[in-house]
């Protein structure tokens, strides 16, 4: 796969840790990854929410995830940004409608697009919606 | 991308959105669209539903939504069938096993199509699981 | 479509039956199909959970698939592995986390892998995340 781009809008922790696993494995092979985090997936990176774990989960899983101190997806995306191509950008439009600044969130976004822009990006890729 | 094929499943207000500003923005970028609507993504589409707003959000954002009196998913796959190249199914399975009619949906549906129809259709399409 | 994988993350019961349905299809008209099952995705299929059908469910669709008897994802599963090219893949750093063997799930599985060697399977595959 040369390009895998996932438009993550699910705040529960499961499917935000497969996203982050997924792509930084991607990223570890070459691959180049875009990552557009949008609704609940936008707001699962909210400085406060990342301050508290206060995150969604589906079930037992993802409140084990939590409590046994393991890497989490922050941490993940961030390694991976490090070592390999992988881009990530927050929803403008979400932002837009709750009001929020780039200040409100993690420092681990490239930029703040919107969705007309992120499509123009992904022409060739992979898309997965997680 | 020339063709995008949304399965849309989820009945989760926030998903749901998501996959209308999807296909609406790249339907108006060109692309030719199709929308699959099956298990509770089809459920979100009844009138009864409809009428009530009766969605199941994943939380806050989603309530917000309804409550803010925003345009929300009919409006903008209605919109985008109008401008653009945008179809809409109805999964047929789904209608025969819950004995529903075309008419117990808003109007917005092409057809009412079967899974093998529906791949049969994307072929050459991108493909996102919502 | 020549190839399709699908990364199986959810739990609830609606969108696993959704996963197999399409497997199911897509390898009937000769389509190459992977299942990577993972998180919640995963679970499902523990033997525990299937012979007590405690499922997961998004609402009341999925509760009454369990009702009515019909046939649910493992036989279609399985009834599609028969037929056809279709793989099933559970995920090894999930079952290592949990401490998991393979003997604690339902006989249907081909192998346990990692996330990069599924991405490595599915380089020229369509992947839906469910």
């Amino acid at each position: 796969m040369s390009k895998l781009a996932i438009v993550l809008a699910s705040g529960e922790l499961e499917k935000i840790q497969a996203a982050s696993i997924i792509a930084s494995v991607a990223s570890t092979l070459g691959t180049e990854v875009i990552v557009f985090a949008t609704m609940d997936g936008l707001m699962a990176f909210k400085k406060d929410v990342v301050e508290k774990k206060a995150w969604k989960t589906a079930g037992e899983l993802g409140k084990g995830m939590i409590e046994s101190g393991a890497p989490l997806f922050i941490d993940t995306f961030r390694q991976a940004k490090e070592v390999g191509n992988l881009k990530m950008y927050a929803c403008g439009m979400i932002m837009d409608m709750l009001k929020l600044k780039i200040d409100d969130f993690v420092d681990i976004f490239d930029d703040v697009v919107g969705v007309s822009a992120f499509l123009g990006m992904v022409e060739d890729a992979q898309v997965l919606f997680i």
